[in-house]
């Protein structure tokens, strides 16, 4: 994981303490300088990456957002988009002191078109939000990186989470943006139709930029029919290989499957006991879910089941009922706190690999034996219809010894995946903790690519300064 | 349509002249500065926008490519990649002169991985050629765009075709390129994982920028599984309204069609002269293909039967031999020339309106109407399961007055999608002809951030200058 890049500086304090006061005037309670909410705006859920900003404001308004970015772009001080505090690559530490622009308060669903199957919404909606408004229309979103994040944090950092599989990320589902330039200026990026050929694709370069060219401040989605039949099933495997042989195989035989999860034996164990999952062995196990008509549903789940029977998976469990499949997602869901519950005392963090499919049984089983010569504790999850997933890696905290081995465990699992033609992050970003691995995975000529496009879009530096991409070249890690 | 931007200048014939030099010493007969060469490279399929470049070179590496582009920006030469010919916007017209960079001879097929269900190809390979070296895979490309395109043409102008409503456009296919920017360095975009959070979305910035930000000289494309069952049905409404209606509705209840094509009763009439097509009525007509498992298709087929049954489409006609759907869709890609035949001497172009799907209807009789007024004789098509509709404008060449008329309903044409919430153009790209209209979509702000990326990588403005995205700022039209 890097340091801190180096080539801007802190503003000076007399220029800061402008910007507040013009703050403090303009928004009164709106502006916060408050230590305790300055502290929760400083980091997301990430490991130890807090930096306080100086100010945390609410805007209302794309106008009030735009204002502010004018000030502080006049002023050169940083300002840094926060939604909810989710992220774990310490996108919203403030490197360099600065604002904290809190969107939470822009939480309205602007547009729900039922027959075009989109909507609008404010970049301060949740998901979980957006999918109660959507109740009753027959429509849902998808995406569920498991957090209830924001969807401007999860257009942000390019999301995506259990059902991608099916239904892509936020980069094929984000239809437009309504974005916030450096300079402050107002602009509509893509549109309502499906496809298009007019012009730059500034919807895709502003997905996944994590507020270093923009603050993102309303959000056109694509939306789906919600499915006439969902059936949820469970395989149990006698070793991990057979587990990612089965879905190496689903993958290619073009299954659409809408979620294939993986939990290792030591992740399940941790499940049982923390969600309190009964009648399910602490074995390799795959939780399937499938969408469609009744009859495509069925053909699905037996296709899958007869490869999973074919690689010793055994009979599958099928969870047809809501309450059920709830029961088993719930528990996917806790897989975190399920895992921090193996070692009390420990904190965890976790790596986001993604290989192509044919590489997932070699990455998963290299990364497993690596983790067993390390002697840490570190379950792996997956969302393996991807070819993504997660190590969640615990260390005592109090032991620098051990947080360096897990760091460095962390850090070969991500050149892992790029060696095998694959990426460091599959869906968590790059923040300030993989700015090495981006330059490993990418090369130095793209990453100056994305350097001079900062530049470009942010000459004074303003927006997110330190995250994304070094603002200089690097070795390659 | 847009007369030729003014900001540039041709650079001077001395300083071309050395250019030409070189290239002749470095490539020999690689570079050609004969008179029929050049007009072939003047023009593509579009209307009147031929401009003649000095030479012709036709690079066989990617390190070949980046010497002639540094060779070129040291000299601010103009550069302008050309594939295979079939663009209908005037993107390869060299508008300034300089150097027509054929990539044609770069047609080799790199790798296919069919575990990961992808490939590598360079961007010379027609997407027909690609297709045939899958033969045996039991894996296709199904980006058809009708013309027999380079890949490379393809991904620069981010095109699509009949199928994009099952299996998406170019923007969804592509997951990663090797490009020469502007200054001559080599840079991979993307890579192989089915997705990634790492940096900025190189690849998708590179997809529909038109040659105008890098030249494109490798593709990783996303391939799919033949499917276990294909069958085309026919069917024929009573009225434009009906047919459309039925695509809508289909669109809203999520059946995965592969393809629907609408073909208007003018352009059914066309198609049955031309392509000699028995036992069909010059009605409007919907013509469907489903792909998947053989229930799968047999289940889709028969909710669009009944949807189409509802809107007084009839009973549908089925075509499951290879042959009868062949002769089907071949007499659609036909469609162009059987409308040309409806009026020997004439001269056509196409518009390229997308809308979403809920103004579809609204949309196409709109401009029927519009097409009624304009006393001209207009067919249309169009890819509807995406909301892509094309007006096929014909009129006589030698009269200027008619030409004039045939213009200005193709403006309006792209004024009235923009105003449903649509784009301009679906999937030809903007070229030269509409740059005024993509000023009108995404408005002045949007168009300067492009503006902004153009000219922060293509600094000396030698990548296919005067395309894609105005040079100054215009008025919205």
């Amino acid at each position: 994981m890097s340091g801190v890049p180096a080539a801007r500086e802190r503003p000076a304090p007399t220029v800061v303490a402008g910007v507040v006061e013009r703050l403090a005037r303009d928004y009164g309670a709106r502006a916060s300088t408050n230590a305790s909410v300055r502290e929760q705006h400083g980091h997301g859920e990430g490991l130890a990456d807090a930096a306080l900003p100086d100010v945390v404001v609410f805007p209302h308004t794309n106008e009030e957002v735009a204002a502010i970015v004018r000030l502080c772009n006049a002023a050169r001080v940083p300002v840094i988009a926060f939604g909810i505090g989710t992220s774990l690559e310490g996108h919203v530490a403030a490197l360099y002191g600065g604002v904290s622009l809190d969107l939470s308060q822009m939480n309205r669903v602007l547009e729900i078109n039922a027959d075009d199957l989109d909507c609008r919404v404010q970049a301060g909606v949740s998901r979980e939000q957006l999918n109660a408004e959507l109740k009753g229309t027959g429509l849902f979103f998808p995406i569920d990186p498991g957090a209830n994040a924001t969807i401007g944090g999860m257009t942000a950092t390019r999301a995506s989470g259990t059902n991608a599989v099916r239904y892509g990320t936020m980069r094929e589902n984000v239809l437009g943006l309504t974005v916030v330039t450096a300079d402050g200026r107002i602009v509509r990026t893509g549109g309502r139709a499906r496809k298009s050929s007019a012009g730059y694709d500034l919807t895709r370069l502003f997905v996944g930029q994590e507020g270093t060219l923009a603050i993102i401040t309303e959000i056109q989605l694509r939306l789906y029919g919600v499915p006439e039949a969902i059936s949820a099933a469970v395989g149990q495997f006698p070793d991990l290989r057979s587990a990612v042989q089965t879905v190496i195989v689903a993958m290619q035989h073009g299954i659409p499957v809408a979620r294939i999860e993986l939990l290792d034996e030591l992740q399940m164990r941790a499940c049982i006991a923390y969600s309190k999952l009964a009648g399910y062995e602490a074995r390799p196990t795959l939780l399937f879910e499938f969408h469609g008509t009744a009859a495509a549903v069925k053909e699905q789940a037996e296709m899958m089941a007869a490869i999973a029977a074919d690689h010793g998976g055994g009979a599958f469990r099928f969870a047809t009922a809501a309450e059920d499949r709830s029961q088993l997602w719930k528990a996917r869901h806790n897989a975190w706190y399920a895992a921090l519950a193996l070692r009390p005392g420990a904190m965890g963090f976790s790596t986001d690999a993604c290989v192509p499919i044919s590489r997932l049984a070699d990455c998963v089983l290299e990364t497993r034996e690596d983790v067993e010569r390390s002697g840490l504790v570190c379950p792996i999850v997956g969302h393996v219809g991807d070819g993504n997933f997660h190590l969640l890696v615990l260390f005592d905290p109090n032991d620098g010894e051990e947080r360096a081995r897990a760091e460095a465990l962390a850090q070969r699992v991500s050149l892992r995946a790029i060696r095998m033609g694959g990426t460091c992050t599959g869906e968590h970003g790059v923040g300030i903790h993989k700015l090495d691995a981006l330059v490993a995975e990418h090369g130095d000529d793209a990453v100056d690519v994305m350097r001079t496009i900062k530049r470009a879009l942010d000459p004074n530096d303003i927006l997110n300064p330190g995250k994304t991409v070094p603002p200089e070249r690097r070795g390659q890690a």
